[in-house]
């Protein structure tokens, strides 16, 4: 099991298209299409906010009535099409509509994804206008994939892509992910019901439940437990595609097979998940919080999150201050019970304080070691067997500048 | 009842001092004393936070053991006496006792105060060199007020001070009182148990448990309503003292005496609360977020702090950018159960989205009375009768540049 950052090795059987269709004023690609060559297991994890936008209601509805059996993704991005009404809602079924007939299935093997502003209403005729010629250029290969993971952009610096391989019943099975995401980012996904948009393509074949049974262990571990901004979208989604290409089939969920797979499925969406994190909005630093010692993971979870979320921690994380007084503050008010006393802290590598008292430490070389792009909090109640990790970046002047004016 | 900003007529009985004992490195003033000439009633509320700091637990074991009959206050700003061990502690104790000599009470009828970066052990031995002589310039009168006003400072750009007065049985009562805090704001204070500091002053008579009732009420609907950062500090401290010296008793609970002045003691109680706000670091905007329509009070409450407490929605809020999508998102990720087709939202007199539909209003003119230095955010679930009203401030460059060389 391998991970790799740039263009990977492609699992057989999809294609890909992205273009600009003049959503976004700027010319940029707004409209981006995957397909698969033939009906393929899907698995989705969307947001849990209770605002959800259109694309995030149709594409739930399409899964269910699927039955999990889906061919193709219409994404754009410079356009939510969120708390936009009926229109809203009729604009994204006309574009799954659109695209269904370009590729030969029903609607509701469709899923549609939008990112971009809430609020205005969703120039579907400029979609529509677009999809026939779009489709007609979907292609295979590393270069299109490259295409289709720009095409989902927002105030992303750069595309994300991660891929892992693994070795199920002889066969080599391909996993391959791009995501988009910046700001607007601490998804809270359910696979029932994620601006973050997410998506993974796999030749391993697997059936719809067990898909989302792999998928919903790995969002939680991964996708859930990154945030740029504690600000959960309306529009977050992942979705899973497995072809079944490779030949290599997963029949039972305790099996050795699930178990390689479900590895490797969560690498991809780790490495994901954590390049978004590296290029939240205006960040310089990826910052891993683990909470150990909590009377449960819930309380440790909820002490990572707190730290995570902390203007005052963030600000520090930005100046590369190593002020571990914020980090224990924040944990204070996390809600959690614990001991002051019993806690310890370490701070990129450096114990900082220890049950209860402060450590001398070198604060330069503290200073110098959070400059690093990135490294880890640890924080040790002392009290219990809870952990839990959760990763965040620090709070920058950019993100104020990117976020005050973002439309004005 | 009238509340007025400046300098105010005192109550009758009290005296300040305040100097510099060279905690902080810049000369600023960083000690300040307040003394009654006699034992009056006292109540205080403390932050909630798990973490909490040495003089805020000497000051607590004090409260209760004189029976919230106290004599003076001890306040230093630069160290905040947080996560400083047991020789924390001891120090909280020293200068009280200090204090006390001076003042010819006992020591559990002293309170202490710290404000300033945690865990840096307490100069305690600065504080007692310069206690005597601080005490020896002791005296009454405005000034005096005023420049213990500016003792207790710290990242603050202005002293803060409101005064109220009410008619009670025929007599007139003052209540006059001072604040500090501009970061780490947000204030979760129990009486039973915020580093905004705040001491209020009044000359009614009133028997200890009755004025910790008054305060617990008032606190919650204006110090526990505010929020700078969302991150409630160690040290979060509000005291009242209640001198009697007005000659107006207060008997009972449920007296027209006892609403007149709790009415009063909230009206100063909520001024102070809205200019630590509006002092908030890098703040140019305070900003009312009332939440109305929810099924309870718990769950408007709940929205309400989200809203409050959102990155996005705070900077947008610096930018004066009438971008409600963000608004609305926050409320969908606050925990609370509500429909969006039934939520209306009303953005600085500007009804931006009814009922689950955008409105067409003017960009520009929001733009404008979003440059206000004060307005309203107006949610409505549309689905209940619980309601909730919590103010914050806009999230500038200046937050950052503040917080990101706290220390360096």
């Amino acid at each position: 099991m391998t991970s790799m950052p740039a263009v990977p090795a492609l699992p057989k059987g999809f294609r890909f298209a992205a273009a600009s269709c003049g959503i976004k004023k700027s010319g940029a690609p707004d409209i981006a299409i995957l397909a698969a060559e033939h009906t393929v297991s899907a698995a989705g994890a969307f947001t849990s906010n209770r605002v959800q936008a259109a694309p995030v209601l149709v594409s739930k509805q399409h899964l269910q009535r699927s039955r999990g059996k889906m061919r193709a993704i219409l994404v754009n991005s410079g356009n939510a099409n969120c708390c936009t009404g009926k229109a809203g809602l009729a604009g994204a079924r006309k574009t799954s509509r659109a695209l269904a007939r370009e590729c030969g299935c029903r609607a509701e093997e469709v899923f549609v994804c939008s990112t971009g502003v809430i609020g205005v209403p969703l120039p579907a005729e400029k979609l529509l206008a677009a999809i026939p010629a779009l489709a007609g250029t979907l292609e295979g290969g590393a270069e299109a994939f490259a295409r289709f993971a720009r095409g989902i952009l927002t105030t992303d610096t750069r595309p994300k892509s991660a891929a892992a391989t693994a070795r199920i019943g002889g066969q080599t099975v391909r996993i391959v992910g791009c995501a988009k995401g910046a700001g607007m980012i601490a998804p809270q996904m359910h696979t029932r019901t994620a601006t973050m948009l997410a998506f993974v393509l796999t030749d391993v074949a697997i059936a719809p439940p067990l898909l989302r049974r792999a998928l919903s262990a790995a969002v939680e571990k991964t996708f859930n437990a990154v945030t740029v901004d504690g600000d959960t979208s309306t529009n977050d989604t992942v979705v899973v595609f497995a072809s079944g290409d490779s030949g290599a089939r997963i029949g039972r969920p305790g099996s050795a097979e699930f178990r390689q797979f479900s590895r490797a499925l969560e690498t991809v969406c780790r490495d994901l998940a954590l390049q978004i994190v590296a290029d939240g909005e205006g960040a310089r630093h990826v910052v891993e919080i683990e909470v150990r010692g909590a009377r449960d993971s819930r309380e440790a979870d909820r002490v990572a999150r707190t730290i995570a979320h902390s203007p005052l921690v963030k600000t520090a994380l930005a100046g590369a201050d190593p002020n571990w007084g914020r980090i224990l503050a924040a944990a204070g008010r996390a809600g959690a019970a614990f001991d002051p006393a019993k806690t310890s802290i370490t701070l990129a590598g450096i114990p900082v304080f220890r049950r209860g008292g402060p450590l001398a430490f070198d604060e330069a070389t503290a200073h110098v070691k959070m400059r690093e792009p990135r490294y880890a909090i640890r924080v040790d109640l002392g009290d219990g067997t809870g952990r839990a990790t959760v990763w965040t970046c620090d709070l920058s002047e950019g993100y104020v500048r990117i976020n005050a004016d973002y439309r004005t």
